[in-house]
């Protein structure tokens, strides 16, 4: 059984998410299909200007807090980034380019904690090179695969994909057309998927 | 230990958490505070005129859908109700005035039940008078003094308290200052509570 995995580099609660997948996945014999995309264009259909918690700054106060909570339960560490939300859409454009590589969970992971654990600007070529480096990659040859136009369209094409199945947060995981938003869901769809 | 649990009775997910609470709270040795508040203010005060699930039909559609799923798995009935968000200013006025009343939990439950598994209408008194005279209390009285100023005061009272302490949504548990939202943390607030 195989399961979509969607997620925005951005977003604070699919951070753990990202952390968690390969293991829970791993453990119940289902594989994953990575699918970066990006909310901007989702919340803005919304008609949201920003990340929701800015909008709603009493939901976004409490987000923090609960982030806190959640990565403590769950063992990783966090650090609240100085910049929020940041642009994803470079790092996002590599793991929709190259989402079938063997390193690419690796990297997922790695832009994630560069984000939410070490606080760096991933929208930096410089940022993103180094955690494909640190994987064994050639990072200069990769981002500058990620930035031809077929590798530009593909990561639109699969945000309006998202947009176009019903998907308005990340993380979300698609089971065949079930749809599971948040990683308090995690669990449940990886149940769903081994039904 | 004492936690204070925070509902409305219009929300949707308020409904598996008030049916699972009391006895999640008891294996713990944990003690309950209700406080019924209303949530329309509180989104008006973030610019929302109505639930956020009718003013992003997107979450609405998912969350209809994932209230079915997460009532299957808790083992509740569930029907999506014929109108939301229900008017619950009512029953809300009755749970604030008596919420030390022995028969309190019971009455939350079958307001809950009455609006999410047998699609009646909460805001009328026969619905509301027919939960209390189930209960075995006098319901006509219990509703005329839930009617009187000092208890429509309370409930006002009540719900701009849980505006000024950072409440936005339901169901909301406070394990003193500590505030987790949903009915996905409940399990998590009551560990808090015990820690």
């Amino acid at each position: 059984m195989k399961i979509e995995f969607w997620f925005e580099f951005a977003s604070t609660y699919s951070y753990p998410a990202a952390m968690r997948i390969e293991a829970l996945a791993a453990s119940r014999g289902v594989s994953i299909s990575w699918r970066a995309f990006l909310l901007g264009p989702i919340f803005r259909e919304q008609g949201l200007p920003d990340s929701p918690f800015n909008v709603f700054p009493v939901k976004g106060q409490y987000m923090w807090r609960d982030m806190e909570r959640t990565c403590s339960r769950v063992d990783i560490p966090f650090r609240r980034p100085s910049v929020f939300p940041r642009n994803g859409m470079l790092p996002a454009r590599v793991a929709c380019c190259f989402s079938d590589a063997p390193w690419l969970p690796g990297f997922v992971r790695a832009i994630y904690c560069a984000n939410f654990d070490k606080d760096l600007d991933i929208s930096s070529p410089a940022v993103v090179e180094q955690c494909l480096t640190a994987l064994g990659q050639d990072g200069a040859a990769i981002i500058e695969a990620a930035q031809m136009p077929a590798a530009k369209e593909k990561l639109r094409a699969q945000t309006a994909e998202a947009m176009q199945r019903g998907l308005f947060g990340a993380p979300s995981v698609m089971v065949g057309s079930e749809l599971f938003w948040g990683n308090d869901r995690l669990e449940e769809a990886l149940d769903w998927s081994a039904k």
